[in-house]
């Protein structure tokens, strides 16, 4: 179990710590979970009564907020330290560095200094995987796929050949990239069979630095161009980005969304679950899109959208979606309407 | 071929079989498919005529019901005893138990009683399955994980480290239980630079008895908490079950439903595919949620939901569906109540 | 680095080429992505302008128009003519045949000529694998599986026991065919315990030729007949389909579908991403579903339809939709009215 004190937590986050000793820091939990070795966060005021009924050990706190004598560490952001520490108790246990002798690994592909490979493993022939890499057991990479340093590739993870992956990138198990695209064109033949031939996709696959990919995520190789997702996108499970999607930097993306072919998210976007943008569209920056929306054309930067087919403003939502609950009202409140004018019409 | 006679069908499901000599059954089939040495079931008396065209050789049928001179066997219910049988019929065949000397089991993993585990499975170190379990090939057991007596897990499976699985348990394939919770906090820093800082996530998952899950399902792990399915609780496939989401005894969920961080839902629900539940909710009890719901706020126990956008109570739903419809004929009969009232207004 | 002549490439396709000589050709891209050294393609007039932008070396070109100046070869439909140049270029390459001894297939496994078989991979006792095909490292085919020629199985599908799979069949990495349909049926013991009794699914799995099946794909056995997906049926990515859908041919399925238990979708369709189809319907042949649309009705022959909950006729759709937007504006306009006609009525 890892301990820290107050002071060298302090230290690691660049933040300032009480006057009060605090305990040995054993964990990081929020306000409902954190016990007396344990550090939690409040990020205002409204927190402050929670606090109270916390058993924490110590907070991380705002500058300007008082904790009455709780121990503490000042932090300009306290859910960023917050989120910084869980990495330090957290993070990922390293295996030893080294090549399992039971994986498969090319004697043409690259490993860089301190790379892990675990036993079922396959490395094909021209891969290059930068240092410090995990490539977790039964994890798949194809011919002349490049990855970046301290990346950690997840168990069943499939890597088609080609793909390029950032540093400092997380796949969780299962995820596939760089399957071919879903492109097909019809073809009636003179006999009058009708065949979908296949586009073998040739473009590739570009992950930035910094992204994480959940489980079970499909990310398909572009046909000509290039599929991207750029520096620091994060991807939750089954996520579903076709042919030559493009993802700005730091847009984060929520479970089950799919995302159809050609289209482009800009930076900074936040996409909640179940969400679905067709094809060919131009998602701007700074987008907020609402669970379930259903997108079918361009959205400008900084718009918040909700509602399925189509997603609409979300305030237009709100009011379309109160009266759309009350039709049945609305449908009366016409009848009533016609018989006042039209005494004699009939119903219906 | 597996082959009872109906008097030994009738003891293993403590029916009651017909005097009539039958067939030995050689399996377990619906109505449309049973055959002459097949058994099927009926439930009520609205099946009975089908039941006449049937070729099958048994029925098993409530009490009080006659199926002329068809052999049968009484059971309470019969559709359950049906499934009853497709378990002695059809049971997934058990392997010979022990290790495959191509799997990789720590030494300081625990293996139960006859516990099977298949080539290229691996197992973590002070992982633990219960006697009878049976560990597919290609499975991934991460550290610590406790796994139940008669577990099932079939290949692709990946469980991180320290999840804690029930008896009698069925996982299907591809499915990935425990990776990390989605959350991240965004941070920019003085250079302008935004970056989503990553909480690793130290919560727990755990799984009751008898439960199953479909393949390619994805169950994260919890912040700090606990993400938990209760005893009996089945999901289909594709399912996403998000961080900390508590889902009651018995409750079956259908395929590609998502339920987001921090829900819970109650015992005995039934939610039907591609249904959304937002973070942070309370569904009841005894819920029913139609396909495609989408479900924003707190659900009462006993609700009936439908509708994507929100879900409302399904016969509120029907109505105010079957005038979304008409919309274009209500817009109709409001124009034509202004042209009447107000003759010289402009048209829209 | 593959080189062909427009001559050769026009023997190949059947076309006809131009007088003009032309280039080696090194590639098959989209207008948009040609080179000097690639062929492109252009299906009709509309893009002739685009072309004269594009640097590409030559172009696929539909009988009766004029491409100036480039070389290229006359096809009866570019597209189609493209697409099979595009599996000239860049079809999948053929790893050298034969079984990698770090494979585990059965003694009674029966492969055809020319197969191969990957590292890590797992065929089961009584599996007949036909000619030329591929079976990739992590590859799990269970007991009795049948497979056709010349198809191809990327890493990490499971296939299990009994499914059958056709010819030039494409199965995408993770994929999991043939694991048991959704079935149970409550069961409320004497001491008020319920449980959800499972029926074990006995019933097969059928795959026809051309088939390809995206990643993440979850294709369910029947309870006792057939699972069926038609000849030259196309799915994308994490497409669902549940026990007994049977799918005709030519049909095909964007991702993220889910057809539920005993539906049936006829010849030649196109279902858009996150469609749902429910339980126990027809869907005709030649129909169009749009992007998560909610199919609660069966469907007509030649159907164009769009719209969640409930998807209905495209036109009908679309003036509802505009008139949803307007909600609000209807409802002023409906108070207006009221004002009008009961100066006195209270509003609401």
């Amino acid at each position: 179990m890892k301990r820290y004190t107050l002071e060298e937590l302090a230290v690691h986050l660049g933040g300032e710590p009480s006057e009060r000793p605090g305990p040995e820091i054993e964990g990081v939990r929020p306000l409902e979970y954190a016990g007396k070795t344990d550090i939690t966060y409040v990020s205002h005021v409204g927190f402050l009564a929670k606090l109270n009924q916390s058993a924490a050990g110590a907070v991380l706190l705002p500058f300007g907020l008082d904790s009455g004598d709780r121990p503490f560490i000042r932090a300009k952001n306290p859910e960023v330290a917050f989120a910084r520490l869980t990495e330090l108790y957290y993070g990922y246990p390293r295996p030893p560095h080294g090549v399992s002798p039971r994986a498969d690994v090319h004697l043409e592909a690259l490993l860089g200094a301190e790379v892990y490979v675990g036993p079922f493993a396959v490395v094909g022939r021209g891969a290059r995987i930068g240092d410090r890499s995990v490539v977790a057991p039964h994890v798949v990479i194809g011919e002349d796929v490049q990855i970046g340093a301290g990346t950690w590739i997840f168990p069943h993870v499939t890597i088609y050949p080609g793909v390029t992956i950032g540093e400092r990138v997380i796949i969780h198990a299962g995820s596939v990239i760089g399957a071919d695209g879903f492109g097909f064109v019809r073809d009636s033949s003179e006999s009058g069979t009708v065949m979908n031939v296949k586009k073998y996709h040739s473009g590739a696959v570009e992950i930035g630095n910094d992204v994480e990919i959940g489980a079970l995520c499909a990310i398909d190789r572009a046909l000509a161009g290039i599929t991207r997702l750029g520096d620091g996108v994060k991807l939750d499970n089954q996520v579903q980005i076709a042919h030559s999607v493009q993802i700005g930097e730091g847009t984060v993306i929520a479970a089950q969304v799919g995302i159809a072919g050609s289209s482009s998210v800009g930076r900074l976007g936040v996409i909640a679950g179940q969400v679905g943008i067709a094809d060919h569209l131009k998602v701007g920056n700074h987008v907020m899109l609402a669970a379930q929306a259903g997108v079918y054309r361009d959205v400008p930067d900084g718009s918040i959208l909700s509602g399925a087919i189509p997603a609409m403003p979300v305030n237009q939502f709100r009011r379309v979606q109160s009266w759309f609950k009350k039709l049945p009202e609305l449908v009366e409140r016409i009848r009533k309407l016609e018989r006042l004018v039209q005494p004699s019409s009939k119903e219906s």
